[in-house]
């Protein structure tokens, strides 16, 4: 299957990547290479590009030029940052709403356009040309929306918020934030939502979010001409991290018009480290979505956006006046609970084999991802059309507000094939866009009944389109359709339990709806925040607390949240925050072995070039050596980036002397700054003559002379704490006993993976 | 004045306690001296006992006890340790959920009590009568608060949060957990609010649910014979944060009834670490108060509580049903949003003035504090029944659904001094509980007017009896101070721009209280969560938003925080999450001094004991040196407590012999679990004769063989930001050359203090 790496686009390299970052892998390759045979096929559902997978580093590195450029730092410099940082955080809340109400418009249009047209043609009874209309619209979306995704950005496919959880984390998957994703991922949106697929808008959002955020972070991009010089300053993965979190949490506020509930997810669903400023800022940026949102509303209201209406951007405004609720009622909702973990846990089990199939399909090739998505188009098109004639005509109630069968595109009371002042409820639930099914099921139960029947076809249509539905090329969001399949059996137990609970079918959807977010995706504050905003009812709280932790505490029995196995599968090293407990058995010198690339002080070019030439570390020790001391000594710890810069600007000299402040006049702290992925020097672009060869270069100015070290001693588990809460991309591990080398080896994120750790030690028991 | 320390038990050691943890006192002590005398006049706020402050370690100690142990869990011990977890987690939010519902019960029947008495008395003209009466209960309720806090628990006066807020950033303040503190701030807050003091319940609410849970945490108390051994698992540091911001979450859920509100005040403003899982845990636990706090209001709609009524657990129901908005609006609201910001770092300096004049009179003993309370006392007195004199009297509106004027205890129009069908709007205010205040301030502008005489004398004689009332030797909240004056000038504000803006006066008066609030307290998302939970209205979310950002940013430009502020004042050494810009111009070298105390491996047992005498340290290094290593090499770190529970099993050797098996044999980890505060072995217990001082020790068993280290050319800020990440207690340098003492110094909480760097290096500008 490798060899195959360069006939298309998708990434095999899972760990091949992370094993490239290593630093001395001789005596590990087998293992590596068993690793990257068995993970193959569970890797390659991310497309992308083959570049390998990335760490991010948010150490600071004290090198002399920083130290040199934070002397010579001004006051105003440091205004000019807070102004900048904050600047930025508006720009990602204006341009993450507008992109938000931009899609929603039209999304809305073109759905609504294509709903309309089938509608006509049904009233004329001309069924068959009906269903051609409906389906062929949904396929050419489809197509559209995946030839997009299959050819253009394949990292844009699926929801996204699995890579961005990633990405904070400090793996940076290829190209998940590029431009290219940005643009593909709001267009496949579009269409895929258009098209009637089973998939939502919220994660795609998030990943839009996120992209914008890194877009503008890293002062644009060259490649459009687009950069900005007064950006500068964010070049590092610190304040990316903090800008991709800020975009994260746009998005879901964005997408659910819930400002707090998109702070909340931020820091409970996707960031890894946390700091209450940041929370603020976070705050501002989704304030700022709220008015640009609310805004763009209003404007729509006088009815300027076509079929744009009430939006996509829904409250689904449930007001219950009577939140009270007695005892056959809480256990109506702990059977709620528990029946949502069990069926959330279900359903990642499902989402799981689905990708692991879907993978081996789409490493075919983008046109075979092309022709999976249009098979799904299709089924998703006989679901919605054929299966709403099984259900019986419904007479109109009387005496109703709302007209009865509905006109217009959305509705309560679909006509379908009915005759006149009948509706078909079962179409009101599939003949409809997602959002307007959802304000359907979540309507009170006196302005609108559901049959029994309908509710569990429905259901059972509903759970096996979106299992079918995600891992295709198109970018897909899981919560809308975990919505809808929550809340048509909230409903359906709700007119079930009818006899013995007082509660209105409505708010049975709407715990539904709870219960099986919190069985797939395991949040729970930012879920209930959400729901509450999304509702508009407050009474509501204490009940959809209990749901969501019954029915997180029941899923949790079973499985993982649906993200996390998404992340596993992709084989992106993500670091949980607390240490597994058989790395306790371990000890830091356990996991590093050698050999170990190291440079003296004053090093040989050609060593260095050799050295970033035949390894792909990206670090190397630096290690001080008599004449200059008096025993080899550490100095600290030296980037491959840095290297690459050093080696062009060819500071080189004839002899091993010391010329760390010619280097520092000729080189400043910014020469180094982080350059967006893709963007830094290149061995290959290096000329090196074989004379310079010889020579040699001063290497202190860019040494990092305060790594973070720790003695090879520490329990694994220690070492693991200590790497995720720094958030370090390498950590040095020294010797206990002096006399030695004073380098160990160095741990990298991949040597904390649990497979990598039982792969060199079978024996261990990884649940003890 | 340090001379009178035994003479009141009063804290006048802040940095002194600090000072006496330094590892290596000599050569810094006239610095210490120098700040200690500084500082005493700033620190004396918190009555103590004279035990010092410690701090608390998070650190995982990993010695070979602990090793052991480890290696020995068995599976279920794991399974009973996560159930055992969340069972202290049901039961903190179950004692909080209790406690503050019979706080507020006895609060409610006592102040009614006392008003309706006074009513009684005033409705038959006995106006000095009344006073008296008035006047007298509140004298006496707030002479028992003060004489409880005064004589009983110094700790319990004040709001308590700042004391939380630096306990879960790792200083342990004395007794601040401590049982009878726990008694203390809730019949002293009873007795307070009763009082008719303006103080809040919210504040001593989270300190009570914070003692609660180190009382649950640390397996009861041995003093009042309350303990369980099945609680020993919790016997460490680390636990016991994780327990005490649950109780700071359920806290706050109980006093606002604000379950998510309460989850994100611990997130936003008391934690300084925080976990995903705990998100969860907290969740949990405010989920129990919420649920316990309905089921006692239910039973007591009944009318079975006396003069509870609807309780002082009150949810503002503003429900603006036309939330709609212009531009003439938003800038109405800017306005008081820059206006919250003016205010309340105005209020802040003010309260930091009064505190610091407050300290000295505190400070001459405990019959100065209940003195000084009585006076506040009588001025509340004066002030809530001599200014509704000034107002005139209104006529009752026609056709009003309530009665008026009000017959009971509560209601929005008191007769006060008025004839029948007249009431007084400023009786409505001041002679009322805090909490009907506030229930009246925030009601519709059409159901009750407020003169704007009314308002313009309600706020000012608030703000300044908010200001002069905190500091006293009660237990006193700002949250309630704080929303009442901003409530009241919010509704000021309402009525001056009444003609321009289409706003509701009450929702002019909540925003008023978010835009105080943020200005003094400059939490975020927090406050908002709170402040929508209490008024039940989700659509004030974008303007409560946008008030709190502004107030925030126009506050913080002045000063801090106004717990920040007290933390700071108390003398707490309070660890912030980034690193100071000067602290990047140090090494961490340059903050360490010898001479350092170190033990061999194996030592003599009187070398220990003289250690552990003239030191306060709380640990010392272990050195392994020859015959049994080839060179000096760090073995590790012996914590004090570790050292006296080993002295005390008196397993020591004539000669100068390895004999950690037999140690091994002898003790168990759990013997060296941490003790609750002042329970553990003292020094002066050990009995160890002449003999046996001559005698040996082998310390490997007890020694951490892998303390955190920097090198001790990182910077400051860089190893500040170690420390306090990972929760550190004791941070070692090592030297950067090899061939020297394995160890330079260690770092503790003191030296990143910026008092203690700025006084070893003045010259450094602080600002930059």
């Amino acid at each position: 299957m490798e060899d195959h790496a360069e006939d298309h686009d998708i990434e095999i390299e899972g760990y091949g990547g992370i094993g490239e970052e290593k630093e001395f892998g001789s005596m590990k390759e087998p293992l590596l290479l068993r690793n990257r045979q068995n993970n193959t096929s569970q890797i390659a559902i991310v497309g992308a590009n083959v570049c390998p997978i990335e760490s991010l580093d948010y150490e600071i590195v004290e090198n002399e030029l920083f130290k040199q450029d934070w002397r010579a730092r001004k006051k105003n410099e440091i205004v000019q940052y807070v102004v900048l940082k904050w600047t930025l955080a508006l720009l990602i809340g204006f341009s993450t709403g507008v992109v938000a109400f931009f899609s929603n418009l039209a999304v809305e249009n073109i759905a609504g356009f294509k709903l309309l047209l089938t509608n006509s043609l049904m009233l004329r009874a001309n069924y068959y040309q009906a269903f051609g209309a409906f389906a062929g619209c949904n396929a050419v979306l489809a197509v559209a929306a995946a030839t997009l995704c299959a050819y253009g950005a394949p990292a844009a496919a699926g929801s996204g918020i699995p890579e961005v959880k990633a990405y904070l984390n400090g793996v940076d998957a290829p190209s998940i934030l590029a431009p290219s994703t940005l643009f593909v991922k709001i267009f496949g949106s579009i269409f895929g939502v258009a098209a009637g697929l089973v998939v939502g808008k919220e994660g795609p959002m998030v990943h839009t979010g996120a992209c914008i955020a890194a877009f503008l972070g890293q002062g644009g991009s060259r490649r459009y001409h687009l950069t900005w010089r007064w950006l500068r300053h964010f070049k590092n993965d610190r304040d990316r991290r903090d800008l991709v979190t800020c975009g994260a949490a746009a998005g879901v506020a964005a997408a659910f018009r819930a400002p707090v509930g998109g702070v909340l997810f931020a820091l409970e669903e996707a960031a890894s480290w946390w700091r209450s400023a940041l929370l603020w800022r976070t705050f501002f940026t989704t304030a700022v979505v709220a008015v640009v949102l609310r805004g763009f509303m209003d404007f729509c209201k006088s009815g300027n956006c076509g079929l744009f209406g009430e939006g996509g951007l829904i409250m689904f405004d449930v007001n219950s006046s009577t939140a009270n609720y007695g005892t056959p009622d809480l256990l109506a909702i702990i059977f709620l609970g528990v029946l949502g973990g069990l069926l959330g846990s279900f359903y990642n089990y499902l989402v799981d084999k689905v990708l692991r199939t879907y993978s081996i399909i789409n490493e075919k090739g983008p046109i075979f991802k092309v022709i999976l998505v249009l098979c799904i188009s299709l089924l998703t098109s006989c679901c919605s059309y054929g299966l709403p004639w099984l259900s019986a005509c419904t007479p109109c109630p009387p005496h109703l507000m709302e007209q009865c069968p509905t006109a217009g595109r959305s509705g309560n009371y679909k006509n379908f094939q009915c005759p006149p002042h009948q509706y078909n409820d079962l179409a009101s639930l599939f003949f409809n866009t997602n959002d307007d099914a959802i304000k359907n099921l979540l309507s009170p139960g006196i302005t609108k009944q559901f049959h029994i029947p309908t509710l569990l076809v429905f259901f059972s249509a509903i759970f096996f389109l979106g299992i079918v539905t995600y891992g295709i090329a198109v970018p897909s969001g899981l919560f809308i359709p975990v919505i809808l399949a929550g809340a048509s059996y909230g409903r359906l137990v709700g007119r079930l339990l009818g006899s013995i609970s007082q509660l209105d079918a409505g708010l049975f959807a709407l715990l539904g709806a709870a219960s099986f977010l919190g069985g797939t995706m395991r949040m729970t504050v930012s879920l209930c925040v959400i729901l509450l905003e999304l509702t508009n009812d407050l009474l509501m709280l204490p009940l959809m607390m209990l749901v969501l932790l019954i029915s997180k505490t029941v899923a949790d029995c079973f499985n993982k949240g649906v993200y996390d196995q998404i992340v596993k599968m992709k084989g992106l090293p993500y670091m949980e925050a607390h240490a597994e407990p058989y790395m306790r058995q371990l000890v830091a010198g356990d996991v590093v072995s050698g050999p170990l690339f190291t440079f003296s002080g004053v090093e040989k070019v050609g060593n260095i070039w050799h050295a970033l030439k035949i390894t792909r570390h990206n670090a190397f020790p630096v290690i001080d050596e008599p004449p200059y001391t008096d025993a080899p000594e550490l100095c600290g710890l030296v980037l491959r980036s840095h290297l690459l810069v050093l080696l062009k600007g060819k500071k080189f000299t004839k002899h091993k002397v010391m010329t760390g402040s010619e280097i520092m006049r000729r080189f400043k702290a910014h020469d180094f700054a982080k350059a967006g992925s893709g963007k830094g020097v290149r061995l290959e672009e290096l000329e090196i003559s074989e004379e310079e060869m010889e020579m040699y270069v001063d290497l202190h100015p860019i040494t990092n002379t305060s790594p973070y070290t720790v003695v090879e001693t520490m329990s694994l588990a220690k070492a693991a704490v200590l790497f995720r809460e720094l958030g370090l991309r390498h950590l040095l591990v020294v010797p206990k006993t002096p006399g030695r080398p004073p380098i160990v080896g160095i741990l990298t994120r991949h040597d904390f993976v649990p497979e990598h750790i039982l792969g060199l030690y079978p024996h261990i028991n990884p649940h003890k």
